[in-house]
């Protein structure tokens, strides 16, 4: 299952409204494909210049690890050292906490993952997958 | 004047729509802000994976020079090594061909950029400079 | 339509079958998925140490612009600032000459592709090309 | 000592095998010669897509550093910050747990590593160390 650019546009639209109700900060949110690769990406008017790295990073370091943020910052916990040698090994590109949510299929196969980053991260992962399950699909945080 | 993501998405799908009107293949479209950073970016159904560093690169070359992508190409083929160089200077992002189009303010202020990739280069910057314009917006290609 | 271990080992070995059969030099291999990700690779005895990374780039570049290597090699001879500033939005990571095949579907998707070193650019094609139609995949060199 | 390919495909297929055995996760493993470049690798179907440089990193720092993974992982909780730095000074290219097995003659000298990750990183040495044993080499985890 390929996920088209109007899942992804939904998926951030949607992620927005949820984060507009919640009153969060200004939100990024990227969605990439199953190979990580950038589909789509929008920075709300007021974020930091530099979040499109933040928010590629946690979707990133998803899709290539096939581990959610969560389980991601719960080894970087338990392993700080580990979760550093992994971000040197993918260049650099990968940010282990919440808000880097995994996209699966009914299947359970990994089509992609949604980074979003703005407000704390757990509110971040909120947002991520109030828009994830608007589009109709399964998101791991 | 600041570039509002609201504009960048007017400019995107619009550039996509010139894109489907002139029957080119499917387009990816990047806008940075006046410091290089990304607003938003989309990629069509059926682009190679790798286009947002291609429209990326166009945009952000653009925009760290000052220069818009047709200068630049200008540029490269006169001095190829000067146009290598720059690409090592900025980490390798950027790509000095047509499809980085600055985009400035009515007092000529460069204000960001748009990077289109995904038919020929010429085409890509008049896809471009189509969503640039319906954004009422003054385009430099 | 996703590359399994299984046909990328068949592809490996028929193309080094092939390259047995030609009398080429010692050869290297890797196929990459529709992401661009290694599945699997192997280098012949005698054939230098750095060739994982020629192979690597040859595919890579294919897969993430949907180009196969004669057609970038066309491209370089043409610009050959534009595939220099490729390989830098790439990290450095692609190597545009024949020997990059690009995989597809029968439906024309691309699902992964091939890189194959080690003689003549254009017999590691022949080699790569070998392989992929003994796997009953289709190959666009 | 040389390693053949067709050594490190035996490594590589025992391994699995030991994998499956253990009913473990989907399996990738990286075979690296005394230099540390690569040999032979395969990613199993299943398995994430960023698996390459995770089994690479392993197995690169335990060639580079003369150290397997159970040594480097000690030295990472003892001194995070020198297996950071190693980390940088390699490209990022270590990860410094189990998993990456050094490969040794009889004689006591580095011949190449293993690098094998998916599951925990104490099942993955011991697949890698079945694999390695199967060809009749001695591992160090």
């Amino acid at each position: 299952m390929n996920l088209s650019l109007r899942k992804a546009r939904t998926i951030i639209r949607k992620a927005f409204e949820k984060g507009a109700e919640m009153e969060l900060k200004p939100l990024s949110a990227v969605v990439l494909d199953a190979g990580g690769h950038v589909i789509a990406f929008e920075r709300q008017d007021g974020a930091a210049p530099g979040r499109f790295a933040i928010a590629h990073g946690k979707a990133y370091g998803a899709v290539m690890l096939g581990m959610a943020g969560t389980a991601q910052m719960a080894r970087a916990e338990q392993q700080p050292y580990f979760m550093a040698a992994v971000n040197g090994v993918y260049g650099g590109q990968t940010i282990p906490v919440p808000g880097g949510v995994l996209l699966r299929s009914t299947k359970g196969a990994v089509i992609g993952a949604v980074g979003l980053t703005g407000d704390t991260s757990d509110n971040d992962a909120v947002a991520a997958l109030a828009g994830i399950e608007a589009a109709n699909l399964i998101g791991e945080i």
